[in-house]
């Protein structure tokens, strides 16, 4: 029968995991920013028991009750979406024994831990042991989702972090990306060894980079009243939607990499800043994929941010606050923004080779969950991949090689997808917001970013999860996920540009 | 019947209170010191939702089925006390309905945020609003404690902070303190107009405050592995004993309030990272009570940090971190760290003068809870105290009057008499220090501050809850809460010495 009640207790319940999950979202960013080293096994358990609560609250049996009392129909069109975002969460709750929850969460921060320390010391042997029980804990997630799903393992927990995403899909796309990349590289890379652009000289201050980077993220819209900037080994966004925590790491002789991270995760920011207030606390109010949420940082980073008419923008503010130099010269500057030059480390890599560190990612990862190679086997593939993908030597470098990433220390095997996805998405969403917007480009180079960022908040930001996620696309762009306008993005700039 | 199993479920229901606890601690500790300032609606709905949480796990009756099920005589003699402890915990628990919890939390998160404009803006009558219904609440909660208890109001109150204690057993004591201190006070005053110290010339860069503050903590044995020192408006310990988090507030024109509140924290610090390591996640391995907190670091900043012995160990550091000057010198520095000068600010003050901001706090807030005087009627009743207790007029100036503390805004209230209790307890504790290692003096004038921070460790720190605080303090000093000790104290610093 239909009952208001049954959906207003309901949307009571996820108001107290929203609010769980706030205290989680705060230490997991303090953990990365500001914890000592000697907090960690507190805090992991702190964490773990949090992950047991809320395991506890989604998949308590009054929690089911009230899903199954509710008549979809009487509600209004937003709540049902609400509705459906609710029984996604649920039912991906219930599968995972709670004993598997606490494991993992433990598992994951005693192994985040470890690669803390063993990253710098170049350390593969030292992680292992930490490592190969988030390994197991994962193919034991993914065995017991798949059955569940009547799906593949790897898939099962692609979908975790792209719901409805489907490996068959994902490969037609990949396998594609396989074709044109290599070829698409080399020449971009041939091009622009005629006119290797000038390399900054430092020593550039912390101080002057973190100002800069608040510079610019102001004309970015960020809101420093909901929001701060501080410094973390790996960058990355994190907080909650009233208070968003972004981080970037500086180097001193430098200063393009820590303003280009900062640029991408003001696209991350801006995305959770602008949910839809109205739906704040409940899972419609929250960000809708990880590719989607992806595809905003690269549309604020790799779109805009290494674009000419961006980087013109960005000189004088370069100038003022790291003085004037050569390789500061406009054309210079498009040049080093847009450089292709293969290299070990993905958050570092340019726009054409990025994907190549996805596709080995996903290769390994995959491979892992579904018990084809063992950790053990890791180095081999990475080394391998290395060399046939970008023609780089790592053998023995596991810092800069499998040791880079934080992603698999806490078990996050299906996500690495999620960042190629989301630059293929980006290109599309550019493509329709010139569209709309035919002034879009002029103004840029006029210093004013709004007719993008104001498409991008009514289109993607203000719709939270209210959409599936092609229907989100669909209706900002007209049509599916097209892998044709990142293709033509990169070949218009690299190529043709 | 005897049930082990049943006291350890109690254990572990425990121990899930000591991780949300952690959870809480830290979401405090970074609304305090990181949170922008649009980030504190939703951080108030998250820690209400914890109190909440925490409240209900606490009062649950599977909690007090499990705890009426024990029989003590069964357990082993720490174990008993921690029993004890647990009992004290549901009981505090039980009698607060969880909505007045949950308001209580909400109403002290929106009046300290108002708190920390409107002080700055001396704005009075724009703190009254959120002020006004957090002394509402905590009338509410007097009433309701005071009943369960067959007690008065703020005795009820007090309570909270200092179990055990009686308002009689207080008052007997400020009742005497009220005899003896303005005489002190004034023979100080007079005694130090005829030398006056030369005051150091600023400015102290925060850099270089920030770096001798570490110096001495790490002198002090802080364990920077298990904690941090960063900046708030309102210098306090907070965090985990896992991870202390302490802070201070750094002024430019001035080098040695920020040090000496460093010195003050890190004794709270000292004694949160080092209680009993077995008793953690427990009841029993929590800090005694506030006064007993107090006690340490009152032992670190006034009987340690302002002693001669110490001075003299500090102006090397104070030189090399800030350069030498005239005010530098051994003997002026002792006279500074020991000037007595009543002013406007509590946490400002010196040893004389402070137990007179004490008294005028307590005699307002009993009034208050009491019922004999409303919100507007604290300012008359503060500016008629400070003139009569320390000869100040604060007419108007509401920043540095009854908007200067913190406490009031989260309904604090019965928190203030435990500083002094905790002066008090400092000076006898010293004195049975001094008893036990007659060296300690002479070991302090060496550089070496081990004999006392070992005795107060044994003695104080490790002993956590397994004592009741009257026990406590009798095994340490041989006797109960002595006041003689510290006027003492207070004699032979500034009349004698």
């Amino acid at each position: 029968m239909t009952s208001p009640t049954a959906y207003q207790q309901l949307e009571a319940r996820f108001a107290r995991l929203h609010r769980y999950g706030h205290l989680g979202a705060m230490a997991g960013w303090d953990q990365l920013t500001m914890m000592p080293p000697g907090g960690n096994d507190a805090r992991a358990e702190a964490m773990a028991e949090l992950s047991l609560l809320m395991h506890e609250t989604l998949t308590a049996p009054q929690t089911r009750e009230l899903l199954e009392g509710i008549d979809a129909s009487s509600l209004e069109a937003e709540q049902q979406a609400n509705l459906r975002e609710m029984q996604r969460e649920v039912q991906d709750a219930t599968v995972m024994p709670p004993e598997l929850v606490e494991a993992q969460s433990l598992a994951g921060a005693r192994c985040e831990q470890a690669w803390r320390t063993c990253r710098p010391n170049n350390d593969w042997q030292g992680f292992l042991p930490t490592f190969r029980e988030v390994v197991r804990l994962s193919r034991e997630e993914a065995r017991i989702r798949a059955e569940a799903a009547g799906c593949s393992r790897y898939e099962a927990l692609l979908q975790k972090f792209e719901p409805g995403l489907t490996l068959e899909a994902l490969d037609s796309i990949f396998n594609d990306l396989r074709q044109w990349l290599p070829g698409l590289l080399s020449e971009a890379v041939a091009r622009q060894s005629e006119r290797a652009p000038i390399m900054p000289g430092g020593p550039f201050g912390e101080a002057e980079q973190r100002l800069l980077g608040e510079r610019v993220m102001r004309w970015l819209g960020f809101d420093f009243d909901h929001g701060r900037l501080d410094v973390s080994l790996h960058p990355f966004c994190g907080g909650v939607p009233d208070d968003v925590r972004l981080t970037t790491r500086y180097r001193e002789d430098e200063c393009l990499t820590a303003l280009m991270g900062i640029i991408h995760e003001t696209g991350h920011a801006r995305y959770e800043q602008n949910l839809p207030k109205a739906w704040r606390s409940q899972p419609a109010g929250r960000a809708r994929s990880m590719a989607v949420h992806e595809s905003q940082s690269l549309s604020f980073e790799m779109q805009l941010g290494r674009s000419a008419a961006f980087v013109r923008q960005l000189r004088p503010w370069l100038v003022e606050a790291l003085g004037d130099q050569p390789a500061f010269e406009a054309d210079n500057l498009v040049r080093l923004s847009q450089q292709v030059e293969p290299g070990l480390i993905r958050v570092d890599a340019d726009e054409v080779s990025y994907p190549a560190h996805i596709l080995l990612r996903y290769d390994i990862e995959r491979a892992l969950i579904e018990g084809e190679i063992e950790v053990e086997d890791i180095p081999a593939r990475w080394d391998d991949a290395m060399q046939r993908l970008l023609g780089l030597d790592t053998r023995g470098n596991y810092r800069d090689g499998c040791l880079q990433d934080i992603h698999w220390t806490d078990g996050s095997f299906g996500y690495f997808p999620t960042y190629s996805l989301g630059a293929m998405l980006a290109a599309q969403l550019m493509a329709a917001a010139r569209r709309v917007e035919p002034q879009l480009d002029a103004r840029i180079a006029e210093g004013d970013p709004s007719l993008l960022l104001e498409w991008l908040k009514t289109n993607i930001w203000q719709r939270g999860s209210l959409l599936e996620t092609s229907e989100l696309i669909r209706r900002a762009t007209g049509e599916a996920l097209n892998p044709e306008y990142y293709q033509r993005h990169l070949r218009e700039r690299y190529i043709e540009g």
